[in-house]
């Protein structure tokens, strides 16, 4: 499953919104085609909105300080977008080839993710039963993803998995896009709606959490898709394993707690329109709607980056990671 | 709001799978109708179901006992079902007039919905937020409703809450019915998605948490809407009291505990394609739909009934109840 494809001098990328029924693929050619493909999840996943951004980066030729500026305000909780926009600002005030860098980028994305999937797979065994939440699969990455790259990597080596995959209110990434990439790839994997995570759970079905991460604060508490805080206090209950997979650029120094993590709110229209045939509540209700959530570092069993895996105490484990 | 009407010896409903975007009052004919009507939840919520049952067993000519039986068999895990059509069934026996039975039993639930709303209010303070799941309202009752009844009671009484409810997935009773109900009654309600509670929760939005019940085990444990369970183990992490509003006919001494209680499974199809312009998932990609879960007697601050407040231990206050 490839999301981004930067062939010939031009980039570009699959429109996940259309999935799981049409597979789209569309050239952005202005920053402001960049900026919307962001902001409307068209592009989504921090690894790959990191890599479009520096791909954005190197293609559209304006100030390159304000194209990071106007880039990075498409999605503010994404981390990985500033760092990789940044690395794109060094490289060009460093006189580098930007395209070079960008495919840099692309690339140590894959080899990031292969990593990740190889300590994750160490943590699990074949036949067990793993619940997923929202999408950190290939999609959301370059290749074998995060949260998903265990169980598409162990899927290659031969171990079968049972995967349960919230459906991820409002926007179903769970529906639209892990069962789909799970089912592409063959794997057994059933969906179920976000508030039947309790009972798959207490049925013994489940035997690992697999998540991926937004942004993850110096102590490990950690922002992902609404609904991650919630799936974790469940597995806290029921004494399953909980394990953050991401990037170790997501873990962000500059944020001391969870409570530094700034939480992007959207639109009550995707909670009572969007997807749907007819509205499902009246015109003048009003609607909450944060698009995520941050997980207390107290709820995960251990955080998996491609440097390895931490475990408690995070706050040092990250550090260590650092220098 | 009326959903179940008898006048001028014709029973009517009101269509709850249209809401909120139509009001429909539909009149059935035949045994048939009156099965689909519960099967396919245009008649919902376990009191409703009952009144609606009592009334078919009234009005429809054939032999009572398997009448009986075949309207008990359109939703096997609402008790009160069954409780009403054996009570008209023993009336039918006694030779009772069959209308004046059902008109009784409407009637009781009217007087029932009261006495819940009050002692429910009891325990709630003016400004508090609360959060609920399903629909536990005066559209699953007669009036009032059970788990909406003290912020429909409190309404009238100058209360001022602030409800979040969750849509309930998948079948959007939450969106479609209950922010519907409260908006009409001019409560402040804010409709958020299933997996945002522990967001809400931990946000401090949240002083409690207010549910209905199809099934009450002897022991407390509590089978409602698929999801109660996890939001009541959020409530339980976060310290929120949890409280369960149902009539008393919701408890079955014939079940000891929770794992007695049998789960209803329905179709995928309300899942991937209920609802929505396009299915979110591939036609391959499997299901797994329980409409309900049981909740841990041990997660429930309260269980209120027409009869009173009853807390832990609850085998022994439910007992006291029946004895």
């Amino acid at each position: 499953m490839e999301n981004i494809i930067f062939e010939n001098g031009e980039l570009s990328f699959l429109d996940q919104t259309l999935l799981p029924n049409e597979e789209k693929y569309i050239t952005p050619k202005s920053k402001e085609d960049y900026f919307l493909a962001i902001k409307n999840l068209q592009v989504r996943g921090a690894p790959a909105i990191g890599i479009f951004a520096a791909y954005a980066m190197a293609l559209i030729d304006e100030n390159k300080e304000e194209l990071k500026k106007y880039l990075d305000s498409s999605r503010p909780t994404a981390v990985n977008l500033s760092w990789a926009t940044s690395r794109m600002l060094r490289a060009y005030n460093e006189g580098k080839n930007l395209i070079d860098e960008a495919i840099a980028i692309h690339n140590e994305d894959k080899e990031m993710c292969r990593k990740i999937s190889e300590y994750g797979l160490s943590l699990l065994k074949d036949g067990d039963g793993i619940l997923t939440h929202c999408n950190a699969g290939a999609l959301a990455t370059s290749k074998y993803g995060t949260g998903l790259g265990p169980l598409l990597l162990g899927k290659e080596k031969g171990y079968n998995f049972k995967v349960f995959t919230d459906e991820t209110r409002p926007l179903l990434q769970g529906a639209r896009l892990t069962s789909y990439e799970l089912e592409k790839a063959g794997i057994d994997v059933t969906l179920i709606c976000d508030n039947m995570a309790s009972l798959v759970m207490k049925q013994g079905k489940i035997n690992a959490v697999l998540v991926g991460a937004d942004r993850i604060a110096a102590n490990g508490d950690t922002a992902n898709k609404i609904g991650t805080s919630g799936t974790a206090i469940l597995a806290k209950y029921y004494n399953i394993p909980f394990y953050v997979l991401a990037p170790y650029s997501t873990i962000d120094f500059s944020c001391e707690t969870g409570e530094d993590i700034v939480i992007e709110e959207r639109s009550g229209e995707e909670i009572k329109e969007m997807f749907f045939e007819k509205p499902t509540a009246l015109p003048q209700t009003k609607c909450f709607n944060p698009a995520f959530d941050v997980t207390d570092n107290s709820l995960i069993t251990a955080i998996i980056t491609e440097k390895g895996i931490i475990r408690k105490p995070f706050k040092k484990g990250l550090k260590n990671l650092y220098d």
